[in-house]
């Protein structure tokens, strides 16, 4: 089965197999050096002087963990939403007794930067801003991400990033654009199995982290911190994935950033042209369009759901469908990770099979 | 390099191969058929018509789904504690603002039900009792645990266990003794990787977690159910170690849970007559050894931790240490998983080996 989905991505056999390797002591030598490995690493994937922490958890976890550490019950921050995981801060920010303010532009559009400015101008309250980078679920990318964080930084603002799906496949030089927490997600752009998020927490995120009077325990940064520095992780942490990583890392800084970057930059733009040239329309507004995942809005009369089984059955490929609002309106065709152009090719030729076949 | 600790334990090569199978997307009917069968397997070693959850997470984020969805702020609950793992819940309530008072035993023994019985009597505001089966710091067994269990449900208080060394290789009859929630973690007789926490929860349970005011979002079990019942997690699920399970749980019940008991009951004893045969002295009281890890006391004049060192680098075999005030007093010796009787012996002269070389 060919996953052409925005998560799972793909895993190279070679990293698949990594991940069988013998079982290790999580609080010995081994590990401590392969954690090692990784931290370096992922720091020089995020572009970062930051502490870079790894969690065992999902992307979500990830997230929840940006918010135990940083929102404490009662405060005011800024949510900016493009789309469905925008969303998910804002529910996760009122579960934790945070009081969030939704900015939200429209589904498939990117979010102004002057309007954040605008808002954090008109609510001096308001403690951090939280934002998408790249909106899985529209597949439209915030590309004034530096500019949205200069705005919350101007008016002294923590500035918390979910770039679950783009850090690791488009550039987001963390420590360049003045990103204090950053969230990311081993089954993107890594080329590994779901299981690890990793969170970038800068020097003044770790100041409000002390002050945070959010509970967590699972989730505590500090902890986290801590063990870290001795090699360790505070909880038994996902090792598979660990030893996933230690190779794919490997990969990715082999194939170097900026040829990540630009083949990314290249898949999307193939993407976009072949669903152009299918007389098919994008969702995601002209210039924000994602590196990472196409959004394609489905033709009148054709059934989404058919669309996605064909795909699958006849096919051997997974795409994905809208979530939320987005149900039954578009399909999203996932090109990050281990991908190439021939992948692309045949992902755009089994749409137009399958489209031909339900249409 | 051995492992002879108390998780992670050893994966088996096959299990660890079928981790690495192709990856598969979480929200298609690869994953739901997959899903499907982990629950079915997981019920059959829990013993339970009870809905048993798996979440991508370590056996303390189990610990932590069990209270954030069952001990509401400011309320009442007993944590019955034997070691360091009995303290951990007690941290857990306290972190989320429920009010644990604890009823703590000797460190090496295990708990009196006739105590646990006088402790709720005395205090009718307890809504809930916490216990740990198996308490992996001291390697002693509450094997009173359905008498706990049935002093709990006469104060009409929930009973929320933590299982997680236990279940996979003692027998935990979760319905049979009347236990609610109940906590284990996939690395340890389960024979796969860290990664999952398994949950289960008992209908009076669902009707306490409704009523739960503390917050959760990662760990909303709600929400997992809902998503189980569609074959699916709420949040991207660590798939390589359900990959494992699928495989490892048809090794467990080819085996069947008599026999693995029964083995299990085999390695503990081998372990604690080899270790008096040496001339060492068990830490957990008679009659309360565990059959899944067993503590040695550390004979005076010899140094922990270099014993370990001697150990791990001359015999490449990993025992642990001890935890918290049982630091450099103990060493704990696992036969817990995929471990055979010729593991048991390597193991004993492994430590006859080590000794003699420190001492």
């Amino acid at each position: 089965m060919i996953l052409r989905i925005p998560g799972p991505t793909p895993v190279p056999e070679e990293v698949a197999q990594a991940g069988a390797a013998e079982m290790i002591n999580h609080r010995g030598p081994e590990f401590a050096e392969l954690m090692g490995r990784i931290t370096e690493g992922a720091k020089l994937v995020y572009q970062t002087e930051n502490d870079v922490l790894c969690l065992s958890t999902s992307g979500t976890g990830g997230m929840e963990a940006a918010v135990a550490n940083h929102v404490s019950p009662g405060e005011r921050v800024l949510v900016v939403t493009i789309g469905v995981f925008g969303k998910r801060f804002v529910d996760i920010v009122k579960t934790f007794g945070g009081e969030p303010q939704e900015l939200a532009f429209e589904f498939g559009t990117a979010a102004d930067p002057n309007r954040v400015a605008e808002a954090l101008a008109a609510d001096p309250a308001l403690r951090a801003v939280l934002v998408t980078h790249n909106e899985t679920s529209t597949g439209a990318t915030n590309v004034q991400l530096k500019e949205i964080a200069q705005a919350a930084r101007d008016h002294d603002c923590l500035v918390i990033v979910d770039a679950i799906s783009s850090l690791s496949s488009i550039p987001c030089p963390v420590d360049e654009w003045g990103l204090d927490v950053v969230v990311s997600g081993s089954q993107k752009g890594w080329m590994v199995a779901p299981g690890v998020a990793f969170i970038s927490v800068s020097e003044r995120a770790w100041e409000v982290q002390e002050r945070c009077t959010t509970p967590r325990f699972y989730f505590d940064l500090k902890r986290a911190k801590t063990l870290m520095e001795r090699g360790q992780t505070p909880w038994t942490p996902v090792v598979p994935v660990f030893f996933q990583l230690d190779h794919s890392l490997k990969l990715m800084l082999d194939e170097g950033l900026e040829n990540i970057y630009a083949r990314h930059q290249r898949l999307g733009s193939m993407t976009r042209n072949g669903v152009r040239d299918l007389g098919l329309e994008l969702f995601a507004a002209a210039g924000v369009e994602s590196n990472t995942v196409t959004a394609i809005r489905v033709p009148e009369g054709i059934d989404a759901k058919e669309l996605l089984k064909v795909a699958r059955t006849e096919f051997d490929t997974v795409f994905a469908g809208g979530q939320a609002s987005l149900g039954g309106k578009i399909i999203r065709f996932g090109h990050l990770g281990y991908v190439t152009e021939e992948d692309v090719r045949a992902g755009l030729e089994t749409l137009k099979g399958a489209l031909e076949r339900v249409g």
